[in-house]
């Protein structure tokens, strides 16, 4: 018995959150954070489908739908078992296919919809093991890890056989950490006191309330304007204290030499970590930063497009700390070269979360870190943002500071049936009363 | 009197290429050059509209559509004149959009296909100014082509001033380099006779011809495999004589150390550069490509996504030849910042050309380059393939291995009625042809 990819269905999902200015930042004033969400459905009896997504923050969810669309035809009619079983080939057959690739290469709209298949298919095939994504990952053999990384461009930074060897040396002990997680989760930081819209006043009670949740380490935005930053990181840091961990993200708003000024002025007050200085696409340029900040570290990741700008950053010294996002690179398949060269270099990750649904899957790649690759959790936080946690079947969940770790099949990737109802754009009943709204 | 942009209209083009094996190379088997199309119409009483592209390889032409038409809100019943006269701040706005930009940022489909609305607004304001694009750039002041770069990013490579100083260096001598370039024009070099899909004798016998057709460079698409190249480029080396260079181009075929491996054993052969050895994001990998493979010269640039990439090849020293392409980066505007930052480091650009139409829109920058930047031809060449001119209105024109200026108003993006209306994807009636025959 076989069973064959019936339907990738796409879905233009948006939440009005511009209305509340959560997410505001120094260069996304007024984000509606949205998913260009596929369902991979199959006629196996089970009935099981697989959900993934593109998270995006508004107009333009309907490009990253289509390039979702443009994949159809490599999957619908498919064999499912063969493309779950050798997700490293489905992985490389859908970077690799000729026409759809100078679309990139590699990069941009139709590399993420790339990760939003591929992280279905991942949903899919936990889903059917009936594990969650980190467990399964977590109790593959080496051999098969290996085989789901494309190397390609990575061999000058990481050959296979190295990435076999970094693999094997984490297997003693995997069972035992895999113990530990289950019972102490995966620490967490909190970005919800510090975005750039929100008042003196709201940053200041956020920041006492993250720490009294438990948060060793919070996140606060800047950017915009110097002397708002020293103050309110003045505020943030006599409310938390001296003993937790302040970063700022400055969302790529600098050029290089801004970027070096700006952090020094605002070193007084201790910043733990400079995230996103500049463009993500300027490894020289972070490795600049990094010599001109010391001792206050520089982190990126979360809009590096794939393993060979990461490669980069690596090899060059640009960052103390890096972030990988879910989404934006080609899926679990891609993310797991870069906890490799990650390991590799010995430089901690601290995934990228918020937004939609991020928090619910990076937490998975750093738990699978945790227990078969790094075996540690020193140095390392997952970015937490309490905001569209509820829409989920399979919420990601924080306690005292740490991330559950998730028991229910699959990569907690799946929105809610109404949720997929009510928020579909323009046509939802959610979006038409808010259009309706603003006729009157 | 000032008029209203009233429509963006779309297409979806694409050209039957893959049945000749024209362009084939070795990440790039089967082709389907196409081209999603832009019209910008106004209420102008001159009637006059602009046109611009995307160039892609076939599916997910129609992602590159849904990306142009993201953009319709961004222009349609806006002041056409205002959009117009201030391209810098259009370029700005357009790039600008947070909700866009995340698609990025500044690189894949979103970029590209502002990069097609730019070039669209460029070829209207040519159109209107009755000149060339090339003519047009060359006769404004140092300070108006200033104010169209955005230098976000370059600051550390590249400041306004310095941009000013090159210009105006320039200034002095224009006219008579205007006159010198309608005269002989500017030179070519050509990519026909080698594309991996033809047979040794098609590759001798297209050599040949274009040593006969005043060429003094040609290329051959090389990376499949090594035996076939090293007979390959034996053939062409014996068919052109010692003094033509050949230039040979891996389409991003190998790791690094690969790349130096293969072009060393190619070496006896005498290859002018190497073109695009590994991924067009590996800065460093270019870098240890150079020093491995010197004295090959490398190019690269048809594939890089923005000018943050040009500055971080030119900082670290990883190009010899410069191959910025008219519709991958966003379009006019971030080609002067590339123009520009080549003029400062001394690199000659030599823009890469073929597919849909690139022909004729890299003629325009390479043109406005030496009548008003460098000043200079040395060692610099267009790329020429023979192939989709005359679908277009005012085709590119080679003689005797030199570009003949264009002098038609616009930037010669134009594509003619009837091909418009006939390579429709898929009810135009080309395609309709085909689809009758394959159901046959």
């Amino acid at each position: 018995m076989t069973s064959t990819v019936t339907a990738l269905r796409t879905l233009d999902i948006r939440f009005p959150t511009s209305r509340e200015l959560d997410g505001s930042d120094a260069m996304n004033p007024d984000p509606d954070y949205s998913a260009a969400y596929v369902i991979v459905e199959t006629d196996a009896p089970d009935g099981l489908s697989g959900h993934g997504f593109v998270f995006t923050i508004g107009r333009g969810n309907e490009v990253a739908v289509a390039a979702i669309d443009a994949l159809r035809p490599m999957l619908v009619g498919h064999d499912a078992d063969a493309l779950l079983e050798d997700l490293g080939a489905t992985s490389r057959a859908l970077i690799g296919d000729s026409q759809l690739r100078w679309l990139g290469p590699e990069k941009g709209v139709m590399h993420m919809a790339i990760a939003a298949v591929l992280n279905a298919l991942w949903d899919l095939r936990a889903k059917r093991a009936g594990m969650p994504l980190w467990q399964l990952l977590s109790r593959m053999t080496p051999e098969e890890l290996v085989a789901l990384v494309d190397f390609r461009y990575l061999s000058d930074a990481l050959t296979p056989e190295e990435a076999l060897q970094l693999l094997r040396a984490a297997e003693p002990g995997r069972a035992e950490r895999e113990r530990q997680l289950l019972e102490r989760g995966y620490p967490a930081y909190t970005t919800t006191p510090g975005w750039l819209g929100y008042s003196d006043d709201k940053l200041e009670r956020l920041a006492k309330e993250a720490v009294a949740d438990g948060f060793g380490q919070i996140k606060l935005k800047v950017g915009a304007c110097l002397e708002d930053d020293i103050r309110r990181m003045k505020i943030a840091r006599a409310a938390v204290g001296a003993d937790v961990r302040i970063a700022i993200d400055a969302n790529q708003r600098w050029d290089v030499d801004e970027a070096v000024e700006w952090v020094r002025a605002l070193t007084p007050s201790d910043p733990y970590w400079i995230e996103e200085p500049t463009s993500p696409d300027d490894v020289l340029g972070h490795a600049r930063i990094r010599r001109g900040v010391s001792p206050v570290k520089v982190a990126t990741g979360e809009h590096a497009q794939n393993r060979v700008i990461f490669k980069q950053l690596l090899q060059a010294g640009s960052i103390d700390v890096l972030q990988l996002d879910a989404a934006r690179v080609a899926g679990v398949n891609e993310n797991l070269a870069i906890l490799l060269l990650a390991a590799k270099f010995g430089v901690p990750v601290c995934p990228h979360a918020g937004g939609v649904g991020l928090c619910e899957m990076v937490q998975h790649l750093s738990m699978f870190d945790f227990v078969a690759l790094t075996g540690t959790t020193q140095d390392r936080v997952i970015e937490y943002v309490d905001h569209l946690h509820g829409e989920f079947v399979d919420p990601a969940v924080v306690s005292d500071g740490h991330y559950v770790a998730p028991t229910a099949p699959g990569f907690s990737s799946q929105l809610r049936d109404d949720v997929l109802r009510d928020y579909e754009y323009p046509a939802g009943p959610v979006w038409r009363a808010i259009a309706e709204e603003d006729a009157r």
